[in-house]
């Protein structure tokens, strides 16, 4: 299986590296600290729990919650690793924030969702600015790759030390560093709505994802290649190349009028 | 003086080139139209002109002021410059939403201010999610160049038709395309708290401001000898270029932890 390849890697290395590239930007960025917004979800937990080693007594977690839409499960898993890695946290419910904001405009699903995860950015950099801290992204190369974030959502930080990880890798990292079962084994999404689940949105298992990513991006094959050689439709290496090129925007900073 | 000479430029060629850029961007993303956020500002009201001259009919304007904050005047010059340009618009006051997300954490003014543009960009991108519109950015060079400007809230957008033009460039821009003199002579500033403008907080007028600026980054001359062609202190120079330095990741996508 190719992601018995992809996931073949050192994480004893890719974890002291992510710690050491945390102590570099936060003693160059001269902020105090790190704040992260920790949602119960794998790619939080991974980046709090290497932070926590990075910047002993020095991170902050949110812990942002939507009364209505965030599942019970992640609310607990977030506060007990908080717990578990004796960070200062607090949790702030979004619920009736993100209800009057949508009571100014007609309501619309996906644009409700990804407004949702701008009001935790709100919050991650109110905190951040009155505590003079450094924002953390948790977006993975997967979700980079294809766009899978909300543009000035959780796709804003002022760093992301885990975006050269393919889900899968960061999965194994969990893993690796001795994440509890319920975080490593629960189903993977944004939570935007009600049962959001990724591979419900995107069609496929992560495991195909990152295969036709890392046949696309690492191996240079062209999409029949990587059709062939995980044995899927070649259409399903088309949507995700798609989802890659329409998603170019959110990797580039605004396009400028040049004069 | 120096100003005369970044001002000397060809108004009408340069209103040409803002309107095909917008008219091209609109074209290749396969959106339905522009949403601005219209302050009743000079760089908002230039944009938004030009825009309805891009895409007549297919500009939205959303007016967000924060009612115990906006000056009367921007509101009343904000609606009156949609009324004129013949465009949709909606009013939305973003008081309450803002006082109910500092009373969910302790305030601090300058963080309290940034909130609020972000919380901008969080209704401008609601907007245009909902109706599939290009976020149009009010940003100009001068206050990209020193940073001064919401990381993830004003400065958020899809496309940034004036961001190649200094403040003073802008402004006699928008004397150029006939804005009234209201909006041309008011003083200038993010509005961010009370009688919050930009030359108070900036400690120098615009023009002495953008004369640094062009000499630094058009000229490529040292901060000595741009002191002395201005024929100001040498610290005055030395504190913007400070502000440009310290405002870099600002300008560039968050870094990532290479493996």
């Amino acid at each position: 299986m190719l992601v018995d390849k992809i996931t073949d890697i050192n994480y004893g290395k890719v974890r002291k590296k992510i710690i050491s590239f945390m102590k570099k930007e936060l003693r160059s960025s001269r902020c105090d600290g790190f704040v992260v917004g920790l949602s119960g979800g794998l790619d939080s937990s991974v980046v709090a729990t290497l932070a926590s080693e990075a910047a002993r007594n020095r991170l902050h977690a949110l812990i942002l919650p939507s009364s209505s839409i965030t599942p019970a499960q992640h609310l607990k898993d977030a506060i007990s690793l908080a717990k578990k890695l004796k960070i200062k946290y607090n949790v702030i419910d979004l619920q009736n924030i993100h209800s009057a904001m949508l009571r100014k405009m007609k309501y619309k699903k996906l644009a409700a969702g990804n407004l949702l995860a701008r009001l935790r950015m709100c919050m991650l950099y109110y905190y951040a600015n009155k505590n003079n801290l450094l924002v953390l992204g948790t977006s993975d190369r997967s979700e980079l790759l294809i766009g899978y974030y909300t543009k000035y959502g959780d796709g804003a930080a002022d760093i992301l030390p885990i975006a050269s990880l393919y889900k899968v890798q960061v999965r194994a990292l969990g893993q690796h560093i001795g994440l509890p079962t319920s975080v490593l084994t629960k189903k993977i999404g944004p939570m935007l709505w009600k049962e959001h689940t990724a591979e419900k949105e995107m069609g496929m298992p992560y495991e195909e994802l990152d295969g036709i990513l890392y046949c696309i991006f690492d191996l240079k094959y062209t999409p029949e290649k990587t059709a062939k050689k995980l044995g899927i439709p070649l259409k399903n290496v088309m949507k995700i190349k798609r989802m890659h090129d329409e998603s170019t925007h959110k990797r580039v900073m605004p396009k400028i009028c040049k004069l």
